[in-house]
């Protein structure tokens, strides 16, 4: 049986079936010699990625970037909203119409939830989610799925321990979704009260199989899990400066209390000090790897959407 | 008989003769598939396009790096006053001439006219204008005629409606320049009284053939004409916004007035609301093809100065 | 014997040995058709370089980009502080290892000395300084030595003018050094004596066998020197305006008084004023070639340390 990709556009997690993501992950590992410049591609010769990146983000842009020109493409766009016609008074949906006349697919950044989604409804070409604000940002996900195989061997039977900004952290929300999909998965969630996990994403992983516990505590769950998914604790979620101060301390990662585990750490970076520096050169580190792999994940992505949606 | 095109520098439409035009269009025409990367190109490998914008544009400059980009080749240069060398002091000449030493080819924007001039009498590679405040805009004239024929199938015979501000809209005043070079074309000039076409655009169409008629509405001159080309009427024009409001509603298109005609509707973008949405999905809307038509026109402009004037 | 290039990193020109330099120089003059795009280079394609640019400089910048575009590879990066993900919190450490994961060599520009070798110590990719603060541009220096070798034929037995602010000009320092490791070199410093050349770099030159001479005035040095090496005397470097004003015109150099003289003007841009305008005209011009041979230089260096270092 042949599987393919029937997805045109990238815009939440949720619109995954399972096949769908190991098509991408299968995809991904076939890339990892280009997306090392190991073997020279030109796949995506003569093709325009479009950028619109109302909202600054070097990381995933720059990736983006590097994953359509590895595969012989090219791109275009903005860095932020100041920087686009936007700001001349032109609508987002003028904007979209001008790069769809420019591109062969559409990357989309923006601080508002659903941009993506409404961008994909008035064009004809492929557009990818790359993060609208609360909301998705699905290639993220796929990414942290692709190091947890490649690392673990397998997404089935995975135990993983969610800590810090489980409120707000966006990539774990998308993650829990995805992990719906895949067998016997069991979820430890490890923030302080004040940043758990929100009702709507608990409801949405309880209609699925995975397990889910609560710890307060790092230690509880280290011996347990093959992953410690770590998220930034940002202070400005903090009424109280000294309550923040407090908190901080309880969720960060060292070398020394990694001793001994058989576990990775992941986090979707940029990290400030929640992952100590000493664990850098460590065989637990994969969050540097985690973040190389977004290049052989967003060059499937690109590949296999502007493949499928020739203009 | 081989048509050349003999014109180094690309700075102002009053330089071209009506066979420059046709030899512009014809390439482009040629050019489509690669511009819909329904074909690759390498016509441009190798070679480097030096954008120069002290103003920003993200229309323009976008439509060029796509056009050089389908053509194989690359871009270098900055998107603002800002973040050029010019910010640390260093003069415009100087500026210019590293870039030449860098490109094959320079692309210059600017709010002040006559700088892509200046620059096109000190260096040796070919200089395209890409709008000099006041002045010219030619590539924005040559996408317009290239519509025009496209969509008309001549550009000889032409009944056109230039709409809005013909005061400072610098695109209607060098369209109404290039169709002088066309056989019994009549423009129908509609603005308010205080946004009327400049007395020395008269001055230049007037030694022409063109058949000059004034309106005072929309209504008007609807059933007469092939195309109504609209542009933005900026509130910043109006001493008072009181006097603008009244006036703005009346040269604003919707579907409702086009039913039943047999025109279309062009507009240089942005648009703010002089076209309602309604229009977007009819079969007037030929704007957002305009705007993709930036792609295979200014293909042809580069490919043809770039090999008609090697390094 | 074949000579070997053995630096993974260009950090600084006093690593360097002169076969180094010379290998360089000669991969550059091979590289002269490429650079002129009359030859088209596949060289580099499917590779990316990384440019970090903590601190703006269009002409650094631009003259990367285009040898690794001419190179037939890519570039991604950000152009100064602010658009970096370093300007949301994130380490200049953890930054570099994201570029690392992208890409197959980075090029460095900050405000703080030692920036590069830094981050050259904690990523496996080449590391190129573009400039560290009051510390090294080597690439500079190598394509300053590459106009010198081009126009006067070799760069031993050379003399050299050194002018205008000596104190703080890193260019001036880092040819200094690198000019030590040639024959019955000459070098004249002739600068105001609030900006004269600074203790550690006389200290090194003195171990080299340079002839070192001082001067007060151009006029004094100009019949016997090969070039003329003119920087720019920065008035931020005065407290009192007045004192600026009073010396700069003894440092500015104009067509008069280079007539019936033997030798060529050089500069590492931007100049202000310090070379007049006549100047550019005259057979003595050197500056605009000097500053168009950054292409062939950072295309010799970027081919040797890709190629060196494949990931």
């Amino acid at each position: 049986m042949i599987r393919i990709f029937e997805l045109k556009n990238i815009i939440s997690i949720k619109d995954f079936e399972r096949q769908d993501i190991e098509y991408i992950l299968d995809e991904a590992s076939k890339l990892e010699d280009v997306a090392k410049s190991r073997e020279i591609s030109e796949e995506l010769k003569g093709k325009i990625l479009g950028l619109m990146f109302f909202e600054p983000s070097t990381r995933t842009r720059m990736s983006f970037e590097t994953s359509m020109k590895r595969l012989g493409g090219e791109c275009i766009g903005f860095e932020s909203s100041g920087s686009s016609s936007v700001s001349k008074g032109e609508s987002i949906a003028d904007t979209a119409k001008m790069f769809e006349g420019y591109s062969d697919a559409l990357v989309i950044r923006h601080e508002l939830e659903g941009v993506s989604k409404f961008i994909s409804d008035i064009v004809d070409v492929p557009v990818i989610n790359a993060g609208d604000g609360a909301g998705q940002h699905p290639t993220q996900t796929l990414l942290d799925l692709y190091t947890i195989k490649k690392e673990i061997g397998e997404i089935d039977n995975l135990k993983i321990a969610l800590i810090g900004d489980l409120k707000y952290g966006r990539t774990v929300h998308s993650l829990s979704n995805a992990l719906g999909l895949y067998k016997n998965v069991t979820i430890y969630l490890v923030s302080p009260p004040e940043l758990k996990m929100p009702d709507e994403v608990l409801h949405d992983v309880n209609k699925t199989n995975i397990t889910l516990k609560e710890a307060t505590s790092i230690e509880e769950i280290i011996d347990d899990v093959d992953v410690l998914y770590v998220t930034r604790i940002q202070k400005e979620r903090f009424g109280d400066i000294d309550e923040y101060l407090k908190i901080k301390g309880a969720y960060i990662i060292n070398k020394k209390m990694l001793e001994g585990k058989d576990l990775i750490v992941m986090h979707p970076l940029p990290r400030i000090d929640e992952i100590d520096g000493d664990v850098d050169d460590t065989k637990y580190n994969k969050y540097f790897t985690q973040a190389a792999n977004a290049v052989p994940v967003r060059m499937a992505i690109l590949k296999t959407l502007i493949k499928n949606n020739p203009k």
